[in-house]
């Protein structure tokens, strides 16, 4: 199998483990409410996070199917946080995934309910005995998972990139800003869904770390792609309008030094990826190509 | 010290408790997710779900200060819900309190953030080996509070209210719909509250059981009450306007059956509750003038 046709592969089955979830764990299916978090939940995406968790925790000899439900957990969180990033009052998106936003589809309130379930569904899946028969692997999961999440992860990443856009005061960003800001918002649970596969596989604190350092790097990777890919890239490509931070005058990395700089920082990111993953010899191979795919949506 | 004075104490011990972990887990001081976090979560109130863990707890010989960590974070749960529920999308609530509402302190983004990450909180408390020694009780704990707040619990209970209320159906609700919808809305984290008590103090199955059922007892109580208040209390008392849920045609338990039967329903309630406590003996007398407690707002 290609590294393409793995994470598809990946993405088939995570997508029907979570409308089981979703059928165990949530609301009555005919409900309004468990229409709106399939929408926002069973729409389709790469499901990176969750590949990332699976192929962290096989570094260590774990089954797929045994980090199947922690790595669903980590994607709820990833839809939770796009249908309230979506949301007008924040970063008013009407399409995503080539779909209407969960407020649009339905309406605003829907979209806000919907995201909390989505999230608290998250936490539900960690802390059962069914996604783990450690209960300490179920708390540390929780951790992680929450750290990355609130107020020292992700909602502070949207939290200061929102107050510098309706501030209007991005073009005053530095590099170093915009680098925290990334880190939060998108590295955050990206480099929290590689520690977790160690902590599925109860890794050891080193091993663990190896794995954080490594997501922290792809997660810069996949944002510095990002920014490329928004000031070059096609709609298509990126499932969303192209030029959207550029046009509402955010500052990126490329637009702080360049394309040319941007694409040699990247490159240097993956091989610095890449080189966290060494201790674990031929069986990080697939992890080695996520770092390169990560990149390679850029060119 | 009379109950009163017990259940004021103990609020005054969980604020304390709230600011320092909102310090210790929580984003940076300075910043307006802070401010935004503490304006929610600071804001006063009973601290009724926290003092209802901590006297769960201690029936089963847990010290208050083992259970603080526990309680603070259904009080997140609970306060989240509050920020989340007053927007201008859902009930349009101004104050909160006697304190205007985090939408009108701050913005509407930053209070679906606050509230994201209050919501978030409550899971890093809860799984933090600081809050309980034991793994099995911090994994189940989550379980309790997520299963009490998503998609078949309070999430559930203000989407259905949310849904009556926008499509102006609540006049065709029966008594059977009023209670589901009170019993996911408000009973649902007030009876999970109990739960974590004997969760906390690794109680039976069956005194797991019975402090569940005293919850839900004690959370139907609540809310026949709070009814009651509505319907005649003043202000003052409610914390918020009186009237608002007639004065918007919603069907409240004392408009589909009176004044007196609903009076009638919230004794045998708070009885059936007491009762669920008699194998206790003495040690529930506290629990036993929560329950009476609630009732009593009525009068």
């Amino acid at each position: 199998m290609t590294f393409v046709q793995r994470l598809g592969a990946a993405a088939g089955s995570i997508e029907g483990r979570l409308a089981e979830l979703l059928a165990e764990c949530g609301p009555d299916k005919g409900s309004r409410l468990a229409a709106a978090m399939r929408h926002a939940l069973l729409g389709g995406g790469k499901r990176f996070r969750p590949f990332l968790v699976i192929e962290s925790a096989a570094l260590f000899g774990v089954e797929a199917s045994a980090a199947r439900d922690a790595a669903a957990a980590f994607e709820c969180v990833h839809c939770y946080s796009l249908a309230h990033d979506d949301l007008p009052c924040m970063d008013n998106d009407d399409v995503r995934r080539g779909l209407p936003t969960v407020h649009k589809a339905f309406d605003e309130w829907t979209a806000i309910l919907a995201g909390d379930a989505l999230l608290t569904l998250a936490f539900e899946i960690v802390a059962r005995p069914e996604t783990h028969a450690d209960p300490d692997v179920r708390a540390t999961l929780a951790q992680v998972l929450a750290h990355a999440a609130g107020a020292r992860g992700m909602v502070l990443g949207q939290m200061l990139d929102l107050e510098a856009e309706k501030r209007g005061e991005p073009q005053q960003w530095t590099v170093a800003h915009v680098r925290r800001l990334q880190a939060l918002k998108t590295g955050a649970l990206i480099a929290a869904s590689c520690e977790a596969g160690a902590v599925l596989a109860k890794a050891t604190a080193d091993e663990r770390a190896a794995l954080r350092c490594y997501g922290d790097l792809l997660g810069l990777a996949f944002q510095i792609a990002d920014d490329l890919l928004d000031a070059e890239g096609d709609p298509a490509a990126m499932g969303k309008a192209a030029g959207k931070d550029s046009a509402a005058g955010k500052a990126t990395l490329v637009s702080l030094i360049g394309v040319a700089e941007a694409r040699a920082q990247l490159a240097e990111t993956v091989r610095r990826a890449e080189g966290e993953l060494q201790r674990f010899g031929d069986k990080a191979r697939t992890l080695v190509e996520a770092a390169a795919f990560a990149a390679s949506r850029a060119h």
